[in-house]
């Protein structure tokens, strides 16, 4: 194990219902709300009035920002930080998935920040103050709710960058499993897709000694695995959307999961760098792109792959060799993945070789990513080009 | 799943030398540090001196309050509160195990109330604010390195009780493995014994649909099992050491393994009543009643303990009876306790039936105990009883 600080400060409010105690929670952060969301769903399905209701209670000056993408895009967080320094702003409520979640971050830091806030994402400066953001969840993805993480796309160069500090993290989130209910069936599958993503960048890890850690890891997975399919049959069955949710805000949740352990990441920057040019759903691209980067670099550390097989999908070790049950744990995650109506090539995306090559070049533009295997421009080509 | 809040606030500081960042994470609370420790062994090993050092370097003023008991005492805790006072005190450090810690926390409590701080442990006044504290942890046990309880001993009423508040969560807890290598035998053990004790109270609950959390109790359960031997095999062995730290911290980091389940504390209530009498080690006590209260208890919900018997102890069912499975599951609890040298019987410590009505009416003073099963007062008198 190595040695690490861990800090989540995000109070999570939990259930259904709970969306009746966001007056009481946004009260102590001042009177004037920017109200974040995305394409409208929030109207239809009847959140938007309560969340307006509760905002009203308490008094507070609400100031709109709707139409946040779901690769949430530069120009929102621009237009958002301006609402922000015009209005006087105190406090941004997020209402939404993660792309909602992520927009209300970068909105919340560019707004105490005197540069251009696409600086934190291009490593030019780091976020030293932030307003304070809270969220109503209404999708399990991106554990977004309870760590200080953000990722934006930036349009105009085509660059899908992340930031992470201790500023950004939600004040609270109220997680309530029955706005999940109404999530369409793709963005269910999406979510999934996510979840786990988020699971196997710090489970497959070189870090020894950490049993703990991967157990956890291995709790989350089979939780999701086994509630998956229910959530998918019965969209309003409420313990399989508590859980989904429940392993949502786990699997990322400041790295509790991962303490101590070397993460990898690198399946995300280069998912990241596929929908930054053709904008597809991440856990879609993730999906895509999880299999074949397990295929391309399990022997770094087959072990971990044998357990994976062995402790997840409960794969019997009979006579197998070590890359017999490392290839079998791979095989039933794209099974599971296909199984739930994940894609498994970027041609479902009628995805071609054209932009391979400037996809592998963004991904390595601060050096070599990964940490289970390190990846260089070659291996990212090696992976896209599996996965077409 | 129940409804649920979770808000963990304490940053945890974890690893080898990390003692050497204390300076940093006081200075921000003040000028003038309450130093909180238990017998002097933190003198003997050198960890006074290296805390000492820190505290110098970042100007700090530092007043002494020594000698907290195993149990600790309402008389050391008033006394503090008196120091805290007198000095004016900004910050409370405790360095030691959980007793230490938890006088700090109560100090800290009742240095920012006007009446006596037992009314917080009678349910006579809450608390509404404290002086910020944090920890150097060394002894793995109680997770009150990462929670708002604390557990105090009125030696003159012989009651020992508790209280739990958002705001006596430590600021920070330095975790360093390496302190806990001078642990000598039967602390290690009991803090095992404490660790598991914990997971117990919040994994046999009556509430459903918890698979997540369900698993991360077997996770920490699992864990302890097989390091605990390593530990005590080899006192230095730092993987064995870590992972024991880390589960106890999880155990019981303000629930967040048992999030939307009741939880029941029945066993550590009646513990309570053990050691405020004849003054025993609380992991020791919890050694004598967990197993009793289990073999009590396992008919309300025989379905946990089968799961426990098959996830835990890998007890195969073969052609068991669910009734077999449970009583499996118990005796291997009560054969690894006795396998690390933990007591069985309150004989051991030469305790006999002439305070067992006293302690089973104590119990449940403010009402019957436990949420699994309901005890009271002819309840707890009878697992008292089988624990003779």
């Amino acid at each position: 194990m190595q040695n690490f600080a861990f800090h989540n400060p995000t109070k999570i409010v939990f259930g259904k219902g709970t969306v009746s105690q966001l007056g009481g929670l946004v009260a102590p952060f001042g009177k004037t709300v920017l109200l974040v969301y995305g394409s409208g769903s929030i109207k239809r399905t009847g959140l938007y009035d309560e969340v307006a209701d509760q905002l009203r209670s308490v008094g507070a000056k609400v100031v709109e920002l709707s139409g946040i993408e779901p690769n949430p895009r530069l120009t929102s967080v621009r237009r958002g930080i301006e609402l922000c320094r015009a209005e006087g702003v105190d406090f941004v409520l997020a209402v939404g998935g993660g792309s909602v979640l992520d927009a209300a971050k970068a909105i919340a830091a560019g707004a105490r920040y005197d540069g251009d806030v696409w600086d934190f994402f291009m490593h030019k400066a780091k976020i030293a103050d932030a307003l304070p953001m809270g969220s109503v969840l209404t999708l399990s993805a991106t554990g977004s709710e309870m760590n200080g993480n953000a990722v934006i796309s930036n349009w105009e160069t085509k660059q899908k960058r992340s930031f992470g500090s201790i500023h950004t993290y939600p004040r609270f989130s109220v997680l309530d499993p029955t706005l999940t209910f109404s999530v369409p069936r793709d963005q269910t599958v999406n979510g999934v897709v996510d979840i786990m993503s988020h699971v196997f960048e710090q489970y497959f890890s070189l870090t020894t000694d950490v049993p703990l850690q991967e157990r956890l890891c291995e709790s989350i997975l089979l939780t999701v695995i086994e509630n998956a399919e229910k959530a998918l049959e019965k969209p309003d069955d409420y313990a399989a959307r508590a859980n989904l949710m429940l392993c949502g805000t786990m699997a990322l949740n400041g790295g509790l999961i991962s303490v101590g352990m070397a993460n990898d990441w690198a399946s995300h920057g280069i998912e990241h760098e596929i929908s930054a040019i053709y904008d597809i759903p991440h856990g879609a691209g993730l999906s895509i792109v999880f299999p074949n980067w397990m295929r391309y670099v399990y022997e770094s550390r087959i072990d971990r792959f044998v357990q994976y097989a062995e402790r997840v999908w409960g794969i019997e070790r009979g006579g197998k060799s070590d890359e017999d049950m490392a290839l079998a744990g791979i095989n039933a995650t794209r099974a599971f993945f296909t199984r739930i109506g994940a894609p498994a090539t970027l041609s479902f995306y009628d995805i071609g070789e054209e932009h391979l090559d400037v996809m592998a070049r963004e991904a390595v533009l601060f050096g070599p990513i990964g940490s289970f295997k390190k990846l260089n421009e070659k291996d990212v080509k090696e992976i896209l080009t599996l996965a077409l």
